[in-house]
């Protein structure tokens, strides 16, 4: 059985602790969190819940923890840090920062022995893997990913934090006239616009301004302003009835060609019923990854794209049969 | 650069030869063949075509082999063979047989100290890929693998060996309400005759009995008696005009719970102008890996599973991008 840590018990603590439950080879040990430990009620009874601070006094107990933390402040401060005394996975996906993130964390991985698998998840995870592949085999293409329909956290907190508005809920939903255009082989160029639309569900205060709060959205520049975007206010009921669900997916597509008219069409597509509870799942399966390549010795850090993957799955699965 | 021979000079060694000219590090050395090599003239105006029996006499001058022999008689012997001097990749297909096959050549590779990668190709090979990695996220499911609409070369071949036939082309052909069913996540249970149909174009010989030719068709075991079947006489002309292609592709879909109502689907497809273009394309990634793996002192048989996808792309792409 190998022994899984989980550190922070949001949404997506709370999807891997479930992914565990589905895995017969893995169990949940504890979890760490850095609310007081007494409020937090788990589905595993067997597991304990215990106060973040204390993680390093369970470094022979445990052997991989899976960071659940946020990527904007926490994953970069504390996966190093757990990766002192553990494996760990996590699912940083500021694409632009992984570089970075990795760099520290492969430093204090190598030192420490442990084995650190960091970004994993589908966008980046997943999708990743389908961008690699088919670059691979379509060496001269175009990759093009769209994402959704779903709920993008980071656009509905956005539109939360403006005056006025009480709740929110941000769909990305993709241009399927551009699916189409992409599926059919047209290496077409589009613009942000092209390819994503926008669609947000508001709650608002009692007498809050409604026209100013969809332009405030409208016009946010990097979320909005760069797409066609449509702003409904509703109930809180309404919010809470039917849009508590975390659905999304999307897809990769490559495009290649191997002669002048000989063209080659690549797809990799998700549609998930909840996005944390698969995440926890992507999670869980590399966890699994991580601890059999640090028994191999193999010690740093990693991403997706380094992982055999046959280590994904367990050992008392003939792979062969896959083929 | 990755120098590459190919053996075996059909319509998968001129796929490869097409997909080394796309990939600038990497150039091909020699075609190997059993014809006479002065029958054969190569896109490649640097390579050299070589008799298949004096193959040994270049092991200091090519990196890696791709074979591209048939699976049914040539494989199980020749790559093993060429194990003894070379890394070697193949597309060895037949399901049942890949252990066997897996076990001789690995015998072979690991104390000529050689890297080889078995069953390459799309089905083996990237559909493997979508079952394990769909598998691993999904451990709770059901995995689903639809093929077509394509050519199959077996079932042509199967059909051509009718009396009376001169010449066949079968084509598999997915039944739609099938693959709509599974895309919905309802994870049923299909029959052979549920999940695909057979077309087949044929030209008959004069004064051929057409019924009996239908009728044989159609009962054929193994290869048509478990599906619906349809039989298209044509001319000759019609033949070349509408049916010399070698299109296919497919998908894998995988339905998965990770809670009662909570459904995913993973889905990955291919929709491929050029069957032997793409196959050979897939070759030639792979043979990148074994010379990298080779070159890292990881020797012996390994299958698509094992390779770590970042081998796949050329050392000068910074894979990170692709997270």
């Amino acid at each position: 059985m190998i022994k899984i840590g989980i550190a922070g018990y949001g949404n997506l603590g709370k999807g891997v602790e479930k992914a565990i439950e589905l895995n017969s080879d893995m169990k949940l040990s504890a979890v760490f969190t850095r609310r007081n430990p007494k409020n937090i009620k788990l589905r595993t009874d067997s597991a304990q819940v215990i106060e973040y601070n204390r993680i390093a006094e369970f470094k022979n107990e445990i052997d991989v923890i899976i960071n659940c933390g946020g990527s904007a402040c926490d994953l970069p401060l504390t996966t190093p840090k757990i990766a002192e005394y553990f494996n760990v996975i996590d699912s940083f996906d500021t694409h632009t920062r992984i570089k970075e993130h990795f760099d520290a964390v492969d430093k204090i991985s190598k030192s420490s022995k442990k084995t650190a698998i960091i970004s994993v998840g589908w966008d980046p995870g997943l999708f990743s893997l389908a961008r690699i592949y088919s670059q691979a085999v379509l060496s001269s293409g175009n990759t093009y990913t769209f994402w959704g329909r779903g709920v993008s956290q980071g656009h509905s907190d956005a539109v939360r934090r403006i005056d006025g508005v009480l709740d929110a809920r941000q769909y990305t939903v993709p241009v399927m006239s551009a699916i189409e255009k992409v599926q059919n082989g047209d290496n077409a160029d589009f613009s942000a616009r092209e390819m994503h639309t926008r669609e947000c569900y508001v709650v608002a205060e009692n007498g809050a301004n409604k026209k100013e709060i969809e332009r405030k959205i409208k016009t946010m520049p990097n979320y909005f302003a760069d797409y066609d975007t449509t702003v409904n206010f509703i109930s809180e009921e309404e919010m809470k009835h039917s849009h508590s669900g975390l659905p999304h997916g999307g897809r990769v597509i490559r495009n290649g060609k191997t002669d002048e008219n000989i063209n080659h069409t690549v797809e990799f597509s998700l549609k998930l019923d909840s996005n944390p509870e698969f995440t926890g799942s992507i999670l869980a399966a590399f966890a699994r990854a991580a601890y059999r390549l640090n028994k191999k010795g193999e010690t740093g850090c990693r991403t997706v794209l380094d992982i055999p993957p046959v280590l994904l799955l367990p050992e008392s699965i003939n792979t062969m049969k896959l083929l």
